[in-house]
């Protein structure tokens, strides 16, 4: 099975462990973006997969691809050129201190991306799965139109597209967002949201939904993706649900929904090693779940408890095996030591 | 406003992580002291800041010179002079295993300093407040001495002066401690203690509170603050509140009283990076807001909230800004991802 | 007191952090092995103690032993000789993720020893106690003969013989364990066991016991106990008991009995820094407490407190004192500073 | 004696020793640019010294004010505003493989700052010098507008004003460059010059100089000098001459143009620790010992042993004192270990 | 143009900088081997590569295959079984001090693996040229017999051949190594040899030369090249000479026969960082050279500038681009800094 | 053989790589003193050595016993009691920057001991050879006197003892080195010495020697060495040569003199790793050498050897082997890899 991700890989920049930014004399250096951390999820599950995107040719340009490469995802349709990559600096939050994240991102190489620099048809020859988020029509509004371009071919081609919301206040407003995105969902088969998007992108609300309690509204969630679903006929809509006790400790769940009936996961006590990337580990394991008929059932616990340990991997990346998300999704997170 | 902290700034050494002494190959370096500690803070939060001090000529003297300049704090009032700096080596606890201090500080510059080290008129020209702490006058009868000056100067300035009782059992003996703190406690206007410290310093006991337990004794905390403002003639005694569960764990609150009323702060649940400095941070931000004339509930949150928040940051000093502070006396505690 | 452990040392090689292997370009060097982490309590509780082994003479096999001298441990019946140390990758687990441990230990100096490499006469002159675990005699028939060899030296010296079930299933089938171990169980007096091992080895069961729970089955404990007593005619049996709630979060305790009563431990809450050796952490302390005389509550708590203070130390190695032990086996896991 | 330098301060990232992009998981994160560089290096020396530029208000952009204000550098003149910090990444080279910077500078606050960001009537209050360099006005026609306006205030208020060559081709065109600079030159009292600047930006070339073999041209640099300050009616024209025997050895010297006479320096055989900054630091020492009406012999001297020791400082800044200068100037070069 | 190489990969543990095996606490984690090593160059200048070995199947296996993968390197023919990887442990020399290697490479997965795990008809599809070093061979019969069988299907389909002899006495003995080296020569079409794996595999010793004291004795080379090219009839002897100095200082040229003519390049004073892989890196530059049909003089220029390179990158691979390997052979080794 | 030495032994801080101290967020914990090097060295050659002192019995004055465990030393003669442990602070120099040391030694265990503190009768049983240097009674009268009555009872005991002249100007002015020493010297049999320390401490001057040339006066130096063994009666006088070419290269060789004839070693070209202990390491070959008879050619030989190679490693310490040392005084200094 083959899958395409498109959007953009940016250079992570973070102190280590819980340093603060004016006390770090070092950043650990990796890589990440929303599509990214979906494809490296797939190709780890054994999946064919292509990330598409656009880098400079510099040497950190070539250091990002050289990262992608590793897991082995087919990087041939990165198109090369521009004058930047994209930056985020990440402070890690502790206890009551939340998390802290400094964007660095504009007038990235692919933002500045034009629709020459993708062939489509060629990108999807033979693929069964197209993904993006949110964020990369955000780009702009020429990554808006390369998208669209994206969507028209993958839908022709019959190729199943699945769009995370990810909605992001700091590359466009509640209303261009959901101006543009109105217009993408209309190609999208699987629709990936968290407690917020929904409302951001869409006005669409849960009811009654404290995200700061931790504790969870069943009915709430189900109201958001039933209207979603309604609004967009979409064929599957899934909720991740975070319930934020402090920057260390979440618990995580999630909920599927395929038109007719809602399946919620089990709901897991996390003790955060890095957040970052859960809500794309949790797409990608959904894609995965789906590619591979699971039951709804059955797919909605394996992408939660991929998600799940995904928040117990450095990096935005979910450095997992198909065997431990499957081990997790069967039962066992007492977390003894395997030998 | 201006204000004045007078103390010891130590180097201090710890392994990293968890690591005990004898299996590091690397100590952390970093500087911190009780007053110096409070000096950031309130430099942090804008405040003109002057931290008052003897420090040795070296390069180890010059660094610790340094490292409170970066934040903006005004040190040409540190005497250059004297043999050593103070050390402290600091090994993290961990669950059941406590934190340990190992002091090395005798003989260092400022607890072989003299009155003629410090020109107070000159240091306490145009300030608003001053602060001190019990270990400054337990470096010496020479040290004590000092603080007795500055404090007569401050008080002919009509500054307010605040002292942290800061018992510590390495630098003299319960009953010297009583008396010559007793002195001092005559130019003193905002006293603040831990749960400890009234009655290792003065015999004050809160009844029946068990330190070990996490639970708190609102009515014995209310006692001691009584006692001690009746003793001394306070206009404010704050008492911090620290509930250990264990060395990752405590609990964190804080209670302000104005000789008439006791306000209780909220309790914080602290997941642990690095506790040492905790009461200085409360210390800071109860002046802060009290010289921005909080209310005293808006004082007792602010400031516990400031301290909350250091739990989190390594090093001695609360590397935090006045939003970060109000934000969480505001409420959300949640740790949310901020993007 | 003198004691004598005989075992493998091997070189443990582990990303920093919660790092995966695939994600690491340093390992944390360090070396441990059942016995030879014995071994390094019992010296860091004064005893005289020699840890016997084969080591190759290379540089990687000499800094073992210089990891061992370091705490005072008698080196000198290390025999040297053999191409290889074993080695052991250690990926530490977070939350649902497991701690993951990849052996890479055959062809080792010491299972490829023999007999005329140990003379166990002159070894144990003057000692009181040996101990060795499970894992020895399943490095290869050769390693059992030897360990035959130094229970019959032992026995015939009248020294007590201590033996930790410690059931390896890469290194031999339970079939194989249950019919070696059974004949070393002869010479054997304390018998430890975690919740797994009696079943592995000797098909015992604890009745319905969930070791992915945390709630223990004190009945069932009680049951293996005595009818590992009954087979093996042993003096003493210790269970250790460990409640998995995550890879960060366990509850440790354990129970003696000594042929006629149960002693049950305190449970501890423990938040893990290094799980490892934690089983020998416990075997170390009985024997300590043992050797002493102390009475079986006071030797199981004994024994509990050491090895949950192992969970808070990085390493194999329980780099604590007999106060630090001692101190939390009186009562205070608070973990508040000690200055 | 006041001195103020106007330029940018980048966020340099670099890999740790020599290690190459592509492999590096951290960055060691410090602050630098050419003016920021002089500033430490004069505030290091003694003399009160401003920076001006414009930074974000976020807190990477607070992290370099933190970074400057360490060494007493007056940072109340720098705008806070705009989007972002420029980055540059820097390699180190070795032996035959040559350090490596990439620029991620467009589009930083300063690069995009306007004349009303900065008010030089009250900046320059009490000012004895002005340095700024080459990559300043490069930044964009904005930028060279404040120079242009700082120049004329300086002008106007008697303030001597020095100014780097300092090229960079990724900035702008050698026509560009030298007609902006030509305009700026009219200001300047002393004109600091590599070997290269000279024929970059104005095209006066030293004959027969090849920079690659380490052997000096001092006719050519002479020949240089004086058209240089024959053009532009320079007081001072310094040029610093580079003899790159390979990355980690150079030879490094410098001669003082006073418009009659030529004074060389000591040349020195550096073995480099960090080589970045090492015209700055030159820039820095002549100015200090300009400021200080030194001799022109000893000025050079003082020059040109400020920025050897500079190569051997990590980080862009030359963090030495003024005694270590002196010492150096004045003949022990041979590195004895001082107690 | 389509590269396979043949060989072992290993695990590399080496302390940090200088740092001696006993007093390191953390050994830099790389992957290396004479093949592997020319299959990343060979990578980087462009071509694809296929890299044949066999690794077992755990996580440390795949963690060199993502090594691998990152440079493009096609992996798919890597064999996964087998117990354990090769690992070498690292020491690195400084001045007088030699470099040290440890090997634990026995009963690796590629050392057992056998004919049955390699489908060389398949692996050679299309390939243009096959790469093994004397390293191969020497792991044991069973892979001396894969690598004849891989030299007959690679000449059966006309593929050049290339063999770097690299004899490793720790392996095989001489008479061994010569015995079946010379049956691997008959396949073989450029021999590469440093200065004594002539002598050692073949007894064909150059003419006093002194490998110890850096200065060539070129007419010895001449001498020995021609005798293999006679003996082997091979198309070209490539042959490098390395004077060592020191650990930290090696003075390094290489010659290239054609059968007629004698090739000698620059020789290059390196300052090393790395010295391991050095002749690796040469043999690729020369693969590439030849197979990109360059003149003779040019290649050995090429190929001894890509290995002049090697010696300034840590780890065993040379991660230079084919930019920065023309760039050197061109000319320019004076390590200035490019913008 | 067994050997004793007598001395301070220091926690050493030092700044990792090249960074000063101000720069440093980290340093780099080892232990070392003249006669704990010593002591290493021998240990490391196979003899049996007590190292004898007086340390604080706080978990940072066990770390110094532990660091001195892992080499075999016989640490049961240090006396535990005391406030602090002697610190020094070092700075690695480079280039034309020197290394910086920084002490902070006073009122250290040792140097507040009595002769109350040491057995010398017990610790002497057995031993062939007593070692101390000059910085041993530097310490204080009290140490002086313990160091005399050390002498006495060795004497007594037909010990050979020798002494390092290592003359520290922070710890005493050259009349009273000159005094005490001398009454000292009295006892000394083998008298080790630098190119300063004979004229620092007895006003012995080498004529017209330049010792920041690199340069050596051999002459003088013999004159040297005749006038302090004609004083004071010593067996040997050996003296080691530094040229000081910068902070990185030194080149180093050294003289012994018989009381008839002088010898000669090899000089070396040493690339500097960490020169501290340099000298300590030439006086434990040249115990080493004269304790198993060399000859005086190969003791000098043997013992410049040693100390080359020292200043390839860090720490205090010279982590090598005996094998390694005569690998090099038997020629080889080629630095090339041993496999």
């Amino acid at each position: 099975m083959k899958v395409v991700t498109f959007g953009e890989i940016m250079l992570r920049l973070a102190p280590e462990g819980y340093l603060r930014f004016n006390q770090a004399d070092r950043f650990q250096v990796t890589y990440g973006g929303g599509e990214a951390n979906v494809a490296v999820s797939l190709a780890n599950y054994g999946l064919e997969t292509k990330f598409v995107t656009k880098l400079p040719k510099h040497e950190i340009g070539q250091a990002a691809v050289n990262d992608l490469r590793q897991f082995g995802i087919d990087t041939s349709y990165i198109t090369r050129g521009g004058d930047r990559i994209g930056i985020y600096f990440l402070e890690k939050g502790a206890s009551q201190r939340p998390s802290k994240v400094i964007y660095d991102r504009a007038r990235s190489a692919i933002s500045e991306a034009t629709t020459a620099d993708f062939n489509w048809n060629e990108i999807f020859e033979g693929v069964d799965w197209f993904h993006f988020t949110g964020i990369t029509p955000a780009l702009g509004d020429n990554v808006t139109e390369i998208c669209i371009e994206a969507c028209k071919v993958a839908k022709a081609k019959n190729i199943t597209i699945s769009c995370d919301l990810n909605y992001r206040k700091k590359l466009w407003s509640r209303e261009k967002a959901g101006q543009e995105m109105g217009k993408l969902m209309e190609y999208v088969d699987v629709c990936i949201a968290n407690e917020e998007d929904a409302a951001d992108v869409f006005g669409i609300h849960a009811e009654a939904t404290d995200i700061t309690s931790g504790k969870l509204n069943h009915e709430g969630y189900k109201d958001v993706a039933k209207k979603l679903a309604d609004r967009f006929d979409f064929k599957y809509v899934a909720i991740t649900l975070r319930g934020s006790i402090s920057a260390n400790d979440n618990n995580w769940a999630a909920m599927l929904y395929n038109g007719k009936e809602y399946f919620f996961s089990k709901s897991y006590a996390v003790r955060i090693v890095d957040r970052v990337g859960g809500g794309d580990s949790f797409g990608a394991g959904l894609i995965y779940s789906l590619l591979n008929k699971y039951e709804e059932q059955e797919a909605i616990e394996f992408a939660t408890a991929a998600s799940c340990l995904k928040h117990t991997v450095e990096g935005d990346y979910n450095r997992v095996t198909l065997e431990e998300v499957k081990a997790l999704a069967g039962g066992d997170g007492s977390g003894r030591v395997q030998r």
